[in-house]
């Protein structure tokens, strides 16, 4: 395609996000963003009780309501385009990308199950951070590693709580008549799209980091029927083929970028663009940021930060690294091996700290200011040389996603004096972020994948005093996205692949996706002090990663609060 | 002496703190406390120039005025005579208790040479926290463990920078013309028995642990020498018998609550108390309290517990208590060994996180209901079952003085999560002194020097719910004294002593000091999950006690403030 022509064409992001959506229209020859729209989510997280009911919850639950998702194409996609102002006709595609794992049961003609029976919490879609599954997640872990799965290396030898398998498993055993209804098991990501083509298509995204596909298939009828008989079926509600194989009656995985169908009279209706316009396929949030950081080939680690980092790389090599979420061929591009790894809380930790234990004072003289209690602590941090507050500490407040997989590890800090000041624990919060972030790139790299360039997205970026920590810890230069909306320009990256407007999604990231190199290097004093430090800190991370302590004390808590 | 008579005389105890001096007015009969009067220090503490000069003093330097503490003489005696609405012509003795070691250099007539020299740091009186002499101490320390000298176990291993010898070191080496003019170095407490009485006299508790005067004499002059050879003299600068020796010319060493000489006249113009009126031996803030809380037979353990914890114990046994503070012979009361202990900071903590990390919503609503920050979180961690809050912290926030001896510990703190409030970590640092007074007493035990009651004194003893913490902790009854100045309390028992309206000390104490038993009693099953809990603080203690972990990061932390 050549850019006069696509001078001349849109195509739409559209981001579901945890509370709302977030459509952006975008220049398809050069990725420029040209207007925007957010719609809140009417229900938000539902997690207290069922809407309009007064059935209650049980703890860890977190549902969402699909007629929310539905408004944010009434709502958000028009009037992203009103802001734009460009004709809807000039529209060519529409891509989506969504939070993951959220899922949900629904009929044959992906009807969701809470439409039918909304008085059934089982019934409704499961946030990702639904964590009621714990304990189906902790069999399935189990038991795949007592058989020696050999897709469990895959996810860094555990599969988590928030996915697919977990959270089904916890419908069909609470829930046995809403698991029997189900006909299919859908993540969001996939029945939006749904919604926009009104034909089923499975992303290999979230089959493949949620669905435990890999290798071409999802674990075995046997495994399935060992941890609970009535599940060995469970995968007929999935996709049931490969990428480019036929699936005859089933529903074929598709390849991310590939058009999943074209728009809808309905949805046409509902968003305002033309019908038969391509729709890409499913996608999820993090993963699509690679292309908006124009960060498709091997060794762009892109760290997606904001209340939690994650991690997405693609890769020419496949490699077992311990503790990463997981790694899937083409889940980032087709082609390519697509690696995701994680930490918990990060932005979060920052947010906990400034709400539970900044004392007035600070919180007056930021007002004074006029900045933020955030922007007045980096401020102060930012006057010290590394290493004055004497601090070192363990930034596992959520626990330990990656390279531990453990969410029952908690936070240590060392070094307090009657001396510390609130800007004192503040940074060494950051840092401890900025040392889990190296202990995962430094055991990509221990394992034989290389990470080549160091990507900040998320945003985080914001605050240049943590990204040249970042850089100083890291020992390397960090690029950093050029979009404050990456998630939503990486949904029309795809769009515009999927239109046809590009040849895949490396070519259109390169117009499209936007990223500045070495836009923080580290400076060698500095990085030579935290060397001192990151030996401390994986000191600590040796000492309790074992998680011996912090499970007792994990266990301590838990009792008394029986 | 019968009480009909005792119940007409009075004494007067006067407490020498860190601001202020205390003084107050007690029957002998029943140690009634009559009256009382607080006289704040004009100059404070001097940490950063000379008064009415601008000479600058260095880091970790405090000084004090002597003239200050003879304005308590003046000012807060006759105010307290006053309040206590007795007549002055019925008090029948005084006795003083000061802060320890706070020395200074004085000529033979005992003029501090402050007075002489005002613009000469060295000229001035050290206060107890004046640590800048901490390289003399650690040169002290490795010379007497290298020779194995005999006094050094008597220390627990170590002898402080706070103390006589290393304060008395830095001025020879810092300023030799003070140190030669200095023909007396004289604790604060003698000094002020010198200017009631007219006439020098040592007191053995002084002596003992600050002095490192052990079984009838100080340190070599053959070792001293080798510490600096202009320093082999320096004994000569102090006591020159032990008690009931003669001292020829020099000054014996003084018995507790033994008269130290009469009121001179000068003294009793200052004070409005008749002259002649018995002036009792000098003492340590900590050590008089023992007589206060009537916790002067062995096994009585005193914790006075302020911004730090002092222990005091008196014993029939000799042994070698791991990081304990001094053992001293007669040094809380005569024919006892007198064993001292401490944590270094306990409310120190406590009003460090209240200061520096407590945010705005709960100074408001300690505000709205009237209490105090301490108060509104204390209420709030009362509501808790043990371990609710998953944290166990290690209470060096000040270092640790026993049973580690090491100020360059510093607070450790496990278990937070993105959950954690104010009043959790509030809860936690309670319950961390607690661990550290229990690591104490387990350690005295272990020792073979059996704890048979723990008495706790001092201003923490407000806050009820931190002594039950105590009692479960400890798992044992907690006694406490009905007093609130026991330093002052305990001064005026002394006093009855010397003027001898009692045998001695015990008989006084018995009469005249006010014990509870028994006042706070654990509760089993609390007890029970504070076992827990303890063995993980144990385990903390074992693991970062080293100091290696911490030393690095204060040696990090020292060279990036250098």
């Amino acid at each position: 395609m050549e850019s006069h022509v696509n001078a001349n064409k849109f195509v739409v992001g559209v981001d579901f996000g945890t509370l709302s959506g977030r459509a952006v229209v975008v220049r398809v020859s050069d990725g420029a963003e040209l207007g925007s729209a957010v719609h809140e989510y009417a229900h938000g997280v539902i997690e207290r009780e069922l809407p309009g009911s007064d059935v209650r919850l049980g703890p860890d639950w977190a549902l969402q309501s699909p007629q929310d998702w539905i408004d944010v194409l009434r709502v958000a996609v028009p009037a992203a385009v009103a802001a734009a102002g460009v004709s809807p006709a000039d529209v060519i595609g529409i891509g989506t990308d969504f939070t993951a794992c959220t899922v949900l049961p629904a009929t044959a003609d992906g009807t969701p199950l809470c439409f039918e029976t909304p008085e059934l919490p089982h019934a409704w879609p499961k946030l990702w951070k639904h964590h009621a599954a714990q304990p189906h997640a902790d069999r399935i872990n189990a038991l795949a590693a007592r058989r020696g799965e050999s897709w469990l290396p895959r996810y860094g030898g555990k599969i988590s709580s928030e996915w697919e398998f977990a959270k089904a498993l916890q419908v069909l055993e609470e829930d046995p008549g809403t698991y029997e209804r189900a006909e299919r098991w859908i993540e969001a990501a996939d029945w939006i799209v749904w919604q926009l083509t009104g034909v089923e298509s499975r992303n290999i995204c979230t089959a493949g980091y949620k669905g435990i596909f890999q290798d071409g298939g999802y674990p075995s009828e046997d495994f399935l029927a060992e941890l609970n008989p009535a599940f060995a079926g469970f995968t007929g509600k999935l996709a049931t083929g490969q990428v480019g194989e036929d699936a005859g009656k089933g529903v074929r995985l598709a390849a991310l970028g590939a058009p999943a169908g074209t728009l809808s009279a309905r949805a046409a209706a509902w968003t305002g663009l033309p019908e038969g316009v391509a729709v890409a396929v499913g996608n999820v949030d993090a993963h699509v940021t690679a292309a908006a950081a124009d960060a498709v080939a091997p060794g762009r680690m892109v760290a997606i930060m904001g209340t939690s980092t994650c991690h997405i790389m693609p890769s020419d090599r496949l490699a077992e690294v311990p503790g990463m979420c997981g790694v899937v061929r083409d889940g980032i591009v087709p082609g390519l091996w697509g690696y995701e790894a994680g930490q918990s809380a990060v932005g979060d930790i920052f947010a906990w700290f400034v709400d539970a234990f900044v004392p007035a004072a600070y919180t007056r003289r930021a007002a004074e200011q006029g900045v933020s209690v955030h922007a007045h602590l980096t401020a102060l941090a930012a006057e010290q040389a590394v290493g004055q507050h004497g601090l070192v500490a363990l930034d596992w407040f959520g626990g330990n996603r990656s390279v531990l997989v453990d969410h029952n590890l908690s936070g240590v800090v060392l070094g307090q004096t009657l001396a510390t000041r609130p800007e004192d624990v503040y940074r060494a919060l950051i840092e401890a972020t900025a040392y889990g972030a190296r202990t995962i790139v430094e055991t990509f790299e221990k394992s034989g994948v290389p990470v080549e360039e160091f990507v900040v997205a998320g945003g985080l970026l914001k605050n240049p005093f943590l990204m040249q920590v970042y850089a100083d810890v890291l020992r390397r230069p960090l690029s950093v996205i050029g979009s404050d909306q990456g998630p939503a320009l990486g949904s029309a990256i795809h769009a515009a692949v999927a239109a046809g407007a590009y040849d895949d999604i490396q070519a259109a990231a390169a117009a499209m996706g936007k990223r500045t190199e070495a836009a923080y290097v580290p400076d060698e004093a500095r990085a030579d002090a935290y060397d001192r430090l990151y030996a401390e800190y994986r000191d600590l991370h040796e000492h309790f990663g074992d998680g011996k302590a912090l499970h007792r004390l994990r266990a301590i808590r838990n009792e008394a609060r029986a």
